[in-house]
C-alpha cells in the first residue's frame, strides 16, 4: 500500500485559480448547478453506458486538501493564503444526483448534476470527468461486446494494454456490462470481480516440451484447467492435452490464427476424443465485430483485451461538466440559467432532469431532458438518483445492482441497439418543458 | 493518501497459476530472459518513444505480496499453500536492462530485458506492460505534437479525458517529450512537472458579466494572467481584457471556432490596442495535425487535451513481454533461445541487444538488434542501460535526463521523422549477428 494521493490533486490547476478569483469577487459563494453530459456519442454507437458512479463517490469522500497537498500548493506558488486556507477546510456540502450506474445514456442526458456553492462544485470538475469519461468509455464498448457474445461468457484481460490503475477500473466497468470475469487481481480484491486465467505461451516455452508443460499445469491446477494449445501445433497440442488430462479436461484456449476455422476443427477433434464437454475459449485481438463474426463458431467463451481497455475506438466518452445555472450575489436568490456561446460548442442553460419514455411494450422510444422534475405521464421512467445529500454520500450501492440495472436498461432499448455498424443514437433526445415533449 | 495497492496485484491471475505449475514442475527455478518489444508501430508513425521506465522501477520496488494481497489470494482460491508461501517471500533478485526513458524505438527494439528465474520474472509481465504500454503510447503521440509545434510551448491539459491516474502518468510522459507544463496538480506534486492554467468558461458565467469576471481574475491573479475570451464575443472580450488589465496583459486563450482566423484577428486587435506582448494561447481538440496547420498563425502556445491522453489514435503501444531464452533444469546451464510458432504472431528467440547506427553526420540510419553485446563498429550507439542489478534499482534518474535524452534522440532521426502523414518507420530494424548487419 503506497502513495495514492488524496483525490484533491487529481485536479486541473485552473480550478484553484478560478477559486481564488471567485473568493475575491464573492462569486465563490453563489449557488451553482453543474451538469455532466455528452454532446454526442462516438460515431458508430447507438447508446452510451454510464459507469464510474461508485468510484466518483469514493473520490468525493476523499477529496480533501491534506497537509501534503497544501504544502505542495503553497510551494508551487500562485495561490494566496486566503485560498489555501479555504482549501484546508474543504468538504463538499452540496447535493449530487446522477443516472444510476450501468444505465444507458444519450446525447444531452444529464448523467451527473452537482449543486452547491460555485467554489465547492467547480473543484470537482476534473476528477469527476476523469472517472466518468474513462469508465463510461469502457462500459460503452464493453456493452456492445456482451451483446455480440449473446450470452457466451467473456473474460476481461486487457490490463497489460492500459495504465495499471485504468486496468482495475476497466475490469470493474466491463463487469457492470455483463463480462463474467477479469484477469486483473486488484479488481478482484477491490471490487469483488471474479478473476480468471491459467497460463501463457511462456509457460509452455519454459518447459522442455509442450507435454511437460501440460503435465505440470494439470498437476498443479487439475484436469478442469484450460490449456493453451497454439504454441506449436494445435492438433498435436489438443491430442496431448486430452491424453494427459482425460476427457474431463476443462478447456482449451486458442490465441492465434483463423479462430473460426480452428475452433471448428478443435471441436471436432475434442468430440472425437470423447471430450465433448471440454470448452473452447478464444482470445487474440477480439473486438465486438470479431465476437459477432464468431457467433456461429463452436466457441464457449471469449477473452477480450486491447479493444476493451481502449474503448474499441472511443477511448474517452467526451463527457463535459458545465455550469448551467447559478444564483445572483445572494445565494438564496433564484437560479438563473447560464450558457456560453462559443462557436460550435454551445451549451444549454438551466438545470435539467432526465427521463426515458417507453411505449406500451416497455420499449424505450425517447430520452426526455426536461426543465422540471416531474413525471409528465405514464410510461416515463425517471433516470436521476440521489447520490449525495448535504455532502453525505447516500447513493452507494453494490456493484451487482449496477450490473442488473445495465441488463434491464439494455433490454429495454429497441432492437437496433444490437446493430454493430455505424448509426445514430437508437432513441432521440427531446429537450424542453414537460408539456412539450 | 489512501489505498493504492501494492503493485503486486496489478497483475493477471495467470501469472500466479503459471507460477504454481512451475513450482511443481521445477521450471520456476530455471534462468529466464524476457524481452519487451513492439512487433510494429501504429500505422501512421515513423518512430515510437519509450516512457514509463522510472514508473516501472518504482512499481518493481513495491512489488510485494503483503498481508492484504495474500489474504485476498487465499480467499479467492485456486492457489496452494506452497505458492502463497513463495509469494510472501517474493522479492525480485534479477537483472534488468532497458532503453533509456525518452529514447526513440522501432519495431523489434528490445526496450526492456528482464533476466532472473522464470518465477520471479514472469510475475512482472502485467505491471511492466501496463506501465510501458500506456506511457509509451502517450509519449509517442506527444513527441509528434512537440515536433509540430516547432518550439512553441504546449500545455498538457487532458486529465479530464482519461482515468484520473493515467492523467498523472500522461502529464509525465508529455513532459519527457518536451511539453512545457501540465494542468495536472498531482503531476506537479509527484514528478515536479510545471503546472499551468487560469480559468474556464464557468468562471465567466458565474459572474454577472464577462467584465466582472475579468476584473475578478486580474485582481486575483495579476495582469500577467491569461483571460479566456470566447465565452460570448471574442472582439468585445479582447477589448475589455486590455481595458482592464492594460497592455501588460499576459495572454488570451481561444478555445473554439476557426483558431487560425481568430488568432490572426485577435493578434491585430491586440497590437492595435498596444498589447503587442500579450500572448495568444489556443486550445480545443488540438492534435498534431491541427498544431501543424496553425504553424503560420500568430499563436504563442497550445493547450492539448484529448488527443494527448488518448495517444492520438493509438492509445496503447502494443508492446509485448516474451520469454526469449531459458536455461535447462540446471539454472546454471546455458540459455537456450525459445519462441512460439503461433500463426501471425511469431516471436524471435534469444536474448538481444539494441544499438543505433549513425551515419557520418550523426543521423540515425538503422536500428540494430543483435545477438551479442558488442559495439560492432564506430558510429554505433548502444541503447540498453542497466536498470536493476541483483534486484537493486540502479538506473533511476531525474525526469530532466529523460527529457534531454528524448530531445537528442529525436534530433538524431532523419528529417522524415517530422512527417505527420502515414508512413513506415523512419529507419529500418536489422536483426542478426554483429557481423551481418
Amino acid at each position: 500500500m503506497t502513495d495514492e494521493p488524496t483525490s484533491a490533486l487529481l485536479t486541473d490547476r485552473y480550478e484553484l485559480t478560478m477559486l481564488q478569483g471567485a473568493l475575491q469577487s464573492g462569486a465563490a459563494h453563489r449557488r451553482a448547478v453543474f451538469e455532466m453530459f455528452a454532446r454526442r456519442l462516438p460515431e458508430n454507437r447507438g447508446y452510451g453506458v454510464v459507469a464510474g458512479t461508485g468510484r466518483f463517490l469514493d473520490a468525493l469522500e476523499r477529496f480533501r486538501f491534506d497537509t501534503g497537498a497544501l504544502d505542495y500548493l503553497a510551494d508551487a506558488g500562485g495561490l494566496d493564503d486566503a485560498t489555501l486556507e479555504w482549501l484546508a477546510g474543504y468538504r463538499f456540502s452540496g447535493e449530487v444526483w446522477g443516472y444510476g450506474e450501468g444505465e444507458t445514456y444519450f446525447p444531452g442526458s444529464p448523467i451527473l448534476v452537482v449543486e452547491g456553492t460555485f467554489a465547492e462544485s467547480v473543484l470537482l470538475e476534473t476528477v469527476a470527468l476523469s472517472i466518468y469519461n474513462h469508465d463510461s468509455a469502457i462500459a460503452s464498448a464493453a456493452s456492445r461486446m456482451t451483446l455480440a457474445a449473446g450470452g457466451r461468457p467473456i473474460i476481461e484481460m486487457g490490463s497489460r494494454r492500459t495504465h495499471e490503475m485504468s486496468a482495475v477500473a476497466a475490469a470493474r466497468a466491463a463487469y457492470i456490462t455483463g463480462f463474467g470475469s477479469t484477469s486483473n487481481l486488484e479488481a478482484g480484491r477491490r471490487y469483488g470481480v471474479p478473476t480468471a486465467g491459467t497460463s501463457a505461451h511462456a509457460f509452455v516455452l519454459v518447459h522442455d516440451s509442450e507435454r511437460a508443460a501440460f503435465e505440470a499445469q494439470v498437476a498443479a491446477l487439475g484436469a478442469d484447467t484450460t490449456l493453451l494449445v497454439d504454441t506449436y501445433d494445435v492438433d498435436e497440442a489438443v491430442r496431448t492435452a486430452v491424453e494427459l488430462a482425460g476427457p474431463k479436461l476443462g478447456g482449451v484456449r486458442i490465441d492465434s490464427g483463423d479462430l473460426s476455422d480452428i475452433a471448428a476443427r478443435v471441436r471436432r477433434q475434442l468430440d472425437g476424443l470423447g471430450a465433448a464437454d471440454t470448452r473452447i475459449v478464444v482470445t487474440g485481438d477480439l473486438d465486438e465485430h470479431a465476437i459477432q463474426a464468431l457467433a456461429i463458431a463452436p466457441v464457449d467463451g471469449y477473452g477480450v483485451g486491447t479493444a476493451l481497455v481502449t474503448g474499441s475506438g472511443a477511448p474517452t466518452a467526451s463527457l463535459v461538466y458545465k455550469l448551467v445555472a447559478r444564483s445572483g450575489e445572494d445565494p438564496g436568490s433564484p437560479l438563473l440559467p447560464v450558457a456560453k456561446k462559443s462557436v460550435g460548442k454551445p451549451s444549454r442553460g438551466g438545470r435539467k432532469w432526465g427521463f426515458r419514455r417507453l411505449d406500451e411494450h416497455g420499449t424505450a422510444v425517447a430520452e426526455l431532458v426536461l426543465e422540471r422534475d416531474e413525471a409528465p405521464a405514464e410510461g416515463v421512467r425517471p433516470l436521476l438518483r440521489r447520490l449525495v445529500a448535504g455532502g453525505e454520500v447516500v447513493g452507494r450501492e453494490p456493484l451487482a445492482d449496477a450490473r442488473e440495472r445495465h441488463a434491464r436498461s439494455v433490454a429495454e432499448l429497441p432492437g437496433t441497439a444490437r446493430r454493430m455498424t455505424r448509426g445514430e443514437p437508437v432513441i432521440p433526445t427531446h429537450f424542453g418543458a414537460p408539456a412539450q415533449v
